[in-house]
């Protein structure tokens, strides 16, 4: 099969070219908005085109940048190419790309990191200013022009409608079978026109399967066949068996005590190790029935749709490993009727979340005593990736909770700290730690108690005594004692693995 | 008129006893949820006749303390006895109380912080243990045995609901006109049974203008009459003027930009001179048909609904000046069409604010450079009162705004810092800042480009040079440039206050 089977539209025939053709389209200084979200779906060929052409015009002495606006992170054929080439002024809202991230971090290129479920709204409402360009990866496109979405929805939507000229990547790799597979909600709007998403089961259709788009818009159609960024799924280690083993023994014990049903509320899990951990616990464990409302489905859902355990899942995205992806894939149909990908807009809508009830399971880089989350920045000023939808999931969830390994770097890093060195999430949006330690339940808690029971469960017996001491002394020296600090020692540990090499 | 003919239904009749016989059916160790919002609406008797009892029982050596959960602050009569006698061991959501904040700082009570909106769902959950007492004014009680609410709503239904026993109040002083003002919603549920709110419009009633009780909870009828606290109105001073001008210059651009429509979206107002002079300003600017969906109505919205500049007011609470309380009593039905009443976990609703897209002004502490505010601490350790409601709004806000005056303590402190000592409100939430130097609007900037903004703007001139000083070193220094930070100077400047009484 060749990509031109996927457009079955006349129309939009006509405007088939090259990748460095639809580039040039592209002038220095506009914002575009580009589809991918954790490496699916994002366009294949344009970016690095674009690369290119950036790259003659610097080395003719021609500054060419532009904003690159996203779903989430996508993949080096456009984090990647463009921040090697030094094309980005700004980046938003979530990235995780090496390169992207050196240059962010040498103070080379500016990134504003916001709620995913922010930047649909923050978009329309004209406070980033203007969206010039929308390059957006589909599956296909129909007979009457409506575009197939392809492996990740991101904000396309808004792209679509909001940019000037939309150039499209028909991506012939993408499976047929996707088509049916997503639910486009078209009842967002500005207040004060705002209704009620009129979604309360994660099964709910709410939209169409398609994007609408406006023919004249479209500026480029460029034809692919491309493999979405793909990572081998590596088996969980054991901190992360430990760190699910605490979550499920968690929630059988909710259950148990009648405070979440016996089918659980939705799961939002994170990307990653852990959460794959957890999902694969979750397979092993006596809970059926079970849904799941989430930014991505990784490897670890899919298991649990195959075992029967999962009924539903809703998402953003799909981020899969390529033994996953060959496996959906062959068998796309099967899986359809349990899988909805819908705008983050959606998948991250604070209303629906908090509506459903959804049990939040993220990870984090490191929380305080007193349980504040740092989700970004290592060491206070270097950022890792960003915050992605877990605020979203966190503040609105029926119960939060937030996981890490108790040290990092072989134990030179506690990822419990007296203060965190920053803060994404307030203690207000955190119930629950766990570390392969242990699980510390903070509900109902005020910060001293919280202090106490973090220290005990969670922190690593290398760490502990330390905590303790900084805790103790903070109790009879702070200036006040309901979050007791003492502010010439609260980053102590941070300073200290900065300037030696460990906290220790 | 006695408080008799506000009980018209002759079941809770029999109930009637002294506010010390109604203390004496709380034992010790329970969790009372008690009314009372911003000092509207909390029972006025039978705390002040627990506390009492507490002191015979402390006297007597036997410890004797209870659970005190509320709405928000209330006054020296609940908050103030019961602090004054050591009664609570665990107090939430918000208090403003000196005697309650005293003990809290030295370590002798224990104080949860929470956000407003979450305090229902989490006592429905079972996530705080139970609720045993509960202890709510009302204006009156109905021939058909509905109560008819008072001068806050906050949780009362939720207490009403919850508690094993109820313990009512039944306060005579409160107008007779409060009768069908409040709109109690019965629509919320835990998940998975949640359902859309249909609130679109302020002006939505969607409940109904009671609260049902089941009459066998009913284990006691105390009569009072007995005022609110108020406090008398102080005019705006300089400071507050000059904020107040500055964000009505910003809203005034944003209707101009055509990023707001001519009447604005509905505001939200926190409490306090600030705010007022914000209400002021608008009183004498330019718009018309304004909306507020805010927490606590106070002097300054009344004074808008007298000059016909706003159409409707809602909230979960009354906090107004003795003059303006006087006015509005005497006259009450006038404004009853435009003011709606509501439980608190619907005005702060995260999917209502949302939906509605409301401008949320609220005060604050400190912000940092980059924008992380602190509502609740002074100097990391010490809490004022309590985030309230700030978080709701902040983070669902069509635009998010915090003031504060640029330095406090006659300059020996200054609200803008290199990094906060406590956060509250990341940046992700916080899109403009505001003192009476100026107005730094900081959406679809990223951290460095805030920073400049931040000080240039907001902050004051004796501190600015040594703020741009900080930022500057940061820059070479830090370990990552996406937000530079210098962790062993990050809290300096309050480590300085803390040791010489200045920041300078």
């Amino acid at each position: 099969m060749t990509s031109s089977d996927r457009i079955r539209s006349a129309t939009f025939r006509s405007k088939i070219m090259s990748a460095d053709e639809a580039a040039a389209l592209i002038a220095s200084g506009e914002n575009v908005g580009m589809s991918g979200f954790t490496g699916a779906g994002y366009p294949k060929a344009v970016p690095s085109a674009l690369a290119r052409r950036i790259e003659t015009a610097n080395a003719a002495g021609q500054r060419f940048r532009i904003g690159v606006w996203t779903g989430a992170s996508t993949a080096p054929e456009l984090d990647g190419a463009l921040a090697e080439v030094d094309g980005v002024h700004m980046r938003l809202p979530y990235q995780s790309d090496p390169t992207c991230r050196k240059r962010i971090n040498a103070g080379e290129m500016e990134y504003m990191d916001i709620h995913l479920s922010h930047v649909a709204q923050t978009v329309w409402s004209g406070f980033l200013g203007k969206l010039d360009v929308a390059v957006v990866e589909v599956a296909g496109i129909t007979e009457d022009g409506r575009l197939i979405p392809s492996s990740s929805v991101g904000n396309n939507k808004t792209w679509i409608e909001q940019a000037d000229r939309v150039i499209l990547e028909v991506n012939s790799w993408q499976s047929e079978a996707l088509e049916g597979m997503h639910d486009i909600y078209y009842g967002t709007d500005l207040p004060p026109n705002r209704k009620p998403i009129p979604l309360v089961r994660t099964t709910d259709r709410i939209g169409e399967p398609y994007f609408r788009i406006d023919p004249a818009k479209v500026a480029a159609l460029v034809e692919t066949h491309a493999s979405d960024r793909n990572s081998a799924f590596t088996p969980p280690d054991e901190a992360s068996c430990r760190i699910a083993g605490h979550i499920l023994e968690f929630l059988e014990h909710e259950v148990h005590k009648g405070r979440l049903p016996k089918n659980l509320l939705p799961l939002q899990s994170g990307v990653g190790n852990i959460a794959n951990a957890v999902l694969s616990g979750l397979n092993d464990g006596p809970f059926e029935g079970l849904t799941a409302y989430t930014e991505v489905l990784q490897d670890g859902m899919l298991d649990l749709i195959k075992s029967g355990k999962l009924s539903c899942a809703s998402a953003t995205a799909f981020s899969l490993s390529p033994d996953a992806l060959t496996e959906l894939n062959a068998d796309l149909a099967r899986y359809r009727d349990r899988i909805i990908l819908r705008p983050q807009e959606i998948s991250n809508h604070p209303e629906v979340i908090r509506r459903l009830g959804v049990i939040a399971m993220n990870g984090m880089l490191e929380a305080d005593i007193y349980g504040n989350v740092n989700s970004t920045h290592l060491m206070g000023s270097q950022i890792m990736n960003g915050i992605g939808g877990s605020g979203d999931f966190a503040r609105n969830a029926y119960i939060s909770i937030f996981m890490t390994p108790s040290v990092a770097k072989d134990g030179a890093i506690s990822c419990l700290v007296p203060m965190v060195s920053h803060v994404d999430h307030t203690k207000h949006d955190v119930q629950v730690l766990v570390t392969e330690q242990g699980l510390a339940d903070l509900r109902g808690l005020s910060p001293k108690q919280r202090a106490k029971v973090t220290i005990d469960k969670c922190a690593h017996p290398d760490y502990r005594d330390a905590l303790r001491d900084y805790y103790q002394d903070a109790l009879v020296r702070a200036h006040g004692k309901q979050t007791p600090h003492i502010l010439e020692e609260a980053l102590a540990w941070h300073v200290r693995y900065l300037r030696q090499g460990t906290m220790k």
